[in-house]
C-alpha cells in the first residue's frame, strides 16, 4: 500500500481551463494533436488505410442566410435584456452541432444541413424565462445550448413549422448560487461548466467526482439533461444519482423541484426532469449533492485471461464490494490496441484484458478498500499490473479523443457508441453489437476494429461502451450511418438500453420509442405538450413531435 | 464481537405467515394485544386520560347498498373470467379503506363514508387487463387493492360522475415469475405479500431486504406503487431503489419499463410509475434487485446526550460510512416512552436519546463494519448499551402498531405521520412539527406527546417520524383532521416533504399540489389523462381529477 499518499487534492487532469472550443474538433485547442507513426502502422496492420481528407477551413463554411426577420430579432433582443443576440457566421457555425463524428464529418465535409438563425446569450434566468416565453409567443424553435458536446445529434432541432431556430447559449448562467455545507448540497447555475464546477466546490472543500469524456467542455445543466455518467461512477455514482434538486424554465413558467432527499410524494419529478434533453424546457439550475475532496488516490492495472473473467471480477466487486471510485475493464481488443496509452508499443502489451482499478478518498479508507480488493481480484484470478498502467490510464483518459482529429484528416472513421444491459446478458450483448458493427461495415469493404469496455458497474448490470475505427469510404457520413442503424436494430432486437449515458437526441429516437412503445410515447409527449404548448423547445429532439 | 454468529438465516420475525386481515385492526389477528396496566398508568403520568369505546361489531357495520346494476356485474363477471367478483358485505366493508387512524375510527363508529360496489379478484394479469378496460368502457372507477394498507387514504377513490366503484383485488397475483440469479433480478407479480415474497426469494438464497412496519399484509406492487421505505433502508435501499423493472397495466394497454439497470434514455419511466399511487393503472410485475440472504446479523443500542448530538452521529454515517443495515435514532420523549419496549419499565429508562444500530451481511463484513462504526459513534459521544435494546427492537419491531386497537378501545388517539429534510434542516422541521401537533391537540383540551425518530438516512438529510399520543375527544376523527391539516400547512409552510414513505392518498394531496405548482401538476395530469382518458383509475387519488 506504499502508494497511497495522503495530503491535500493533488492537482490533476480534472483541473483543465474553461476555454472557447474549435467547431468541429474535439476539446481544448491547446491539447490537439498530430497522428503518431506508430499508430498510422497500427492501423496498416489490421488493414485499415489512411488517406488525405482535408477540412473545409472554418470561413468558407456555407450556412443558409438567417430565417429571421429584422423586426423578429428585435423583439428577441428585447426579450433576453442584459444578454446578446449574435447572427455571425462562426457563432452560428459554433452552435449548428455536436460533437457526434458524422457532427464533425458534416462540417469539416462543408456540409452543414442546418444552422440555428441566431445565438442567443441570457445573462440570467430571467433572460432564460424571457426568450422561452418569446420562442413560444412567436413560434420560434429553441435549441438549449450547454456545452454543445452531445454525440447524439441532441442539438439539431426541427425546423418545420417554425419561424427560425434559435440556439440558447447558457454561458452566462456560471455561478455557485448556494452552498449548504452541512447537508452537502452545491446549488449550481446550469451553465457552469465541469472543470470551473469543480473548481467553485473545491474552494469549500468539495468535489462533485463527476468526469465524463467531455468533462472539458460540457455543462452541470448538460449532464442532468442528458444522464451523463462519469469515469468514477463506481464510486461517486451516475450525474442523475447526484441531482438533489433541479429547476426548469418552460414557455409556460418554472417548476422548481426537490425539497427532499427522498420522498414518497408521487411519481418522482427529478426523474422526469432527468434525461428530458432539453424537450420539457431549459434546466437554469441544479442542486448537487457533493463529497470532501479525496485526501489521496491510487489507480492501477489489472489483468484477466479473458473478458468473462474480468467482467465476472467486476461484477463481485459491484454486487458484494468494496467497490473501488473507477472500476473499467477493456476487452482482448481494446486490450491490444490500448489507445488509452498511445506510448506503449504493441509488443509490450501484456494480452489479455486490462482492468483499471481506482481508489480515491480519506488515506484510510482507500487503503481498507485497495487491500480488501486486491485479495477479491486476486481470488479470480486477476493479475496485478502495479499502479503504472492505472496512472497511465488516468492521465491519459481525457485524451483519446483528441485523437479522433487527425484519424479523420488521415481517413480513418472513428466513433463511439455504448448500451448498458444485465449481467446475465453482458457477453450476448457485447457479441450482438460487435457482429452488427463488423458485418455492416465489413460489408462496405471496410473491415473495422471493434473494442469494447465496461466502464460504469451497478449491483444487476453494467454499461458497454464500444468503440470503432474503419477506413473511411467516399462518403463517411452515409458509412457510419449504416453501422448506427445495425447496432440499433440489433438494440432493439435484444431489449439493450438505446444508451447508457450519451442519451437519445435524434440518433437513438427510433430504437428508444420502439422501445418503450407508443403508449409510453404519447405520454411523455403529453408533459411536453402541457409544458410547450407550441412545441417550441428542442422540436424533434428526445420525442418524435406529435402529429409529425 | 462476539455476538456475531455465522450461519444460515435464522428464522425471525420476518418470516411472518400470510392471513387474512381484520378490516378495522392492524395486522395479523394472531398478534392482537390487549393493554397493559402499565401503558395505562403511564399515559395517566402524562396526563392522558382513558375511556371505553367499544367498536361497531363488523356485522353490524352499515354499508350502502352496491350501486352496480346486475346487467353491469354481469358484464364485469365476464370481463374477469377466471377470477372472481363479490359484493358480499364483509368483502366490501373489507376493501373500503386502509389502516389510517381515521380509516379505523370510521369502521369503528360504524361511520363508513363510501364502500366499493364490489370486489373483483382476477386471476391473473389479463384479467387485470381485461377489468381495467371494462372500467373504461363502463366508466366504472376502479381502486387496485394490494394488502390495503394504506395510512394515506389511498384507497377512498371519487365516486363522482362514475356508474359506480370496484375494488381490484390483486391477492391472487402471488408467484415469483422469474430468477435471474446472476444479475440478482427476481420478477415478482404484484400481490404477493411481503413475507411470502421473503420466503420465495429464501428459496433462491436471496432476500429483498424490504421491511416496512405494513411488512405482513403490505404488497410488492404497493411498495412500488408507493415508495414504501422499509427498516432496513440505511442497508437495503428504499424500495424504489431496489426496482429495476415494471409492467404497468393501463385502461390503454399494458407498458413495460426496464430493459437496463441505468440508462440515459430519457426521463425514467420506473420513477413515473414508482409513486404513482395507482392513478396511472395497476402495477401487475415487479422486477426487484436483491441480495444474498444474511449469515449473520447483530443489533445493538446507543445512547446519546440529546437528539442533537444523535443527529450528528447518524449524519456522520450516512455522508461518510461504512453504512450499518439499520440505523435509527429515537428523540428523548421517544426514548422515555420507548413503545418498542413495553415490558420496560419507565424508571429503568436510561434518557437520552436510544439509537439503534444493526448489522446484516456476510460474517466478515458484519465484524468489519460494526468495529468500525463502533470506533466513530464513541468519538462522537455515544455511549453503548450492548445488544439487549437492540434485539428488544429487532423482535419487537413489528409489533408497535398492535398497540393502537387497545388504544383506540380505551379513548387514546394515536396516529404517525413522517416527513423528510436535508441534515441543515433537520431540527427545525422537527421542532415546527412538534409544534403543530402540540398545539392542534392542546387547543382542543387534549394536551398529547408528541415522539419522533429518524428511521431513513441519507447523505443529504433524513427522515422524521412522529408518534402522537392524546386523549379521544368526542369525535376523534374531526379532532385528529385538526392536527393533520396543521401539520401540512406546516410542511408546506417550511418546504419539507409531504411524506417520506407513506404516500400522498387524499391526506397530503393539498400539501403536494400546492408544493409540485399547478404547471407540475397539470403535467401530471395529462400522463394520467394520456393512459386513463374516461380517469377511472383511483379517481382523485394522488392527483386531483383534472376539471374537479
Amino acid at each position: 500500500m506504499t502508494d497511497v499518499t495522503p495530503g491535500p487534492r493533488p492537482v490533476d487532469e480534472t483541473d483543465l481551463p474553461v476555454v472557447d472550443f474549435h467547431p468541429y474538433r474535439w476539446g481544448d485547442p491547446s491539447h490537439f494533436v498530430t497522428l503518431s507513426e506508430r499508430i498510422t502502422g497500427a492501423l496498416g496492420l489490421v488493414g485499415i488505410t489512411t488517406s488525405e481528407r482535408p477540412p473545409t477551413p472554418l470561413g468558407e463554411l456555407v450556412l443558409p442566410d438567417t430565417g429571421l426577420t429584422a423586426e423578429l430579432l428585435d423583439t428577441l433582443r428585447e426579450a433576453v435584456g442584459d444578454g446578446s443576440v449574435s447572427t455571425e457566421h462562426d457563432d452560428r457555425t459554433a452552435h449548428a452541432n455536436g460533437w457526434s463524428t458524422p457532427d464533425l464529418l458534416r462540417l469539416r465535409g462543408n456540409a452543414l444541413v442546418d444552422a440555428p438563425d441566431a445565438v442567443v446569450r441570457p445573462a440570467d434566468e430571467a433572460g432564460v424565462e424571457s426568450v422561452l416565453r418569446w420562442c413560444g409567443e412567436q413560434r420560434v424553435a429553441v435549441v438549449p445550448f450547454g456545452g454543445g458536446t452531445s454525440v447524439v445529434g441532441g442539438l439539431t432541432a426541427e425546423r418545420g413549422g417554425f419561424a427560425g431556430v434559435i440556439a440558447l447559449d447558457l454561458a452566462a448562467l456560471d455561478r455557485l448560487l448556494d452552498v449548504d455545507a452541512e447537508s452537502r448540497i452545491l446549488t449550481f447555475e446550469a451553465g457552469t461548466r465541469g472543470p470551473r464546477a469543480e473548481e467553485l466546490a473545491a474552494e469549500h472543500g468539495f468535489t462533485i467526482g463527476h468526469f465524463p469524456q467531455s468533462y472539458a467542455g460540457a455543462t452541470i445543466g448538460g449532464y442532468a439533461a442528458a444522464r451523463s455518467a462519469g469515469q468514477s461512477s463506481a464510486g461517486y455514482g451516475r450525474f442523475d444519482e447526484m441531482v438533489v434538486g433541479l429547476t426548469l424554465v418552460t414557455p409556460r413558467g418554472t417548476i422548481e423541484i426537490g425539497n427532499a432527499p427522498r420522498s414518497a410524494a408521487g411519481p418522482d419529478w427529478r426523474q422526469i426532469i432527468l434525461g428530458s434533453e432539453g424537450a420539457f424546457g431549459v434546466i437554469t439550475r441544479v442542486r448537487v449533492r457533493v463529497r470532501p475532496l479525496p485526501e489521496t488516490r491510487v489507480f492501477e492495472g489489472w489483468r484477466f485471461a479473458d473478458f468473462g473473467a474480468g467482467a465476472a471480477a467486476l461484477r463481485r466487486l459491484a454486487q458484494d464490494g468494496p467497490r473501488p471510485t473507477v472500476l473499467r475493464l477493456s476487452d482482448e481488443i481494446e486490450t491490444l490496441v490500448n489507445l488509452a496509452d498511445p506510448n506503449e508499443s504493441l509488443e509490450e502489451n501484456p494480452g489479455g484484458c486490462l482492468a483499471i482499478v481506482g481508489f480515491e478518498g480519506t488515506a484510510a479508507d482507500v487503503a481498507a478498500r485497495r487491500e480488501a480488493v486486491t485479495t477479491i481480484l486476486r481470488d479470480l484470478g486477476g493479475e496485478e499490473l502495479g499502479t503504472a498502467p492505472g496512472e497511465a490510464w488516468r492521465e491519459g483518459r481525457f485524451n483519446a479523443p483528441y485523437l479522433r482529429d487527425p484519424l479523420l484528416e488521415n481517413g480513418v472513421l472513428i466513433e463511439t457508441l455504448e448500451t448498458a444491459t444485465f449481467w446475465s446478458r453482458l457477453t450476448e450483448v457485447r457479441d450482438a453489437v460487435n457482429t452488427a458493427l463488423t458485418t455492416a461495415l465489413g460489408d462496405q469493404g471496410t473491415p473495422c476494429i471493434p473494442m469494447c469496455h465496461i466502464s460504469h458497474v451497478y449491483e444487476t448490470g453494467a454499461s458497454l461502451y464500444f468503440t470503432v475505427a474503419a477506413a473511411q469510404t467516399e462518403d463517411p457520413v452515409a458509412q457510419w450511418a449504416v453501422a448506427k442503424t445495425a447496432v440499433n436494430e440489433t438494440l432493439l432486437r435484444i431489449g439493450a438500453a438505446p444508451s447508457h449515458h450519451h442519451g437519445i437526441g435524434v440518433d437513438h429516437q427510433g430504437v428508444y420509442t420502439e422501445q418503450l412503445g407508443t403508449l409510453a410515447v404519447e405520454a411523455l409527449q403529453a408533459i411536453k405538450q402541457t409544458l410547450d404548448p407550441s412545441g417550441v423547445v428542442n422540436p424533434g429532439i428526445l420525442l418524435p413531435r406529435a402529429g409529425h
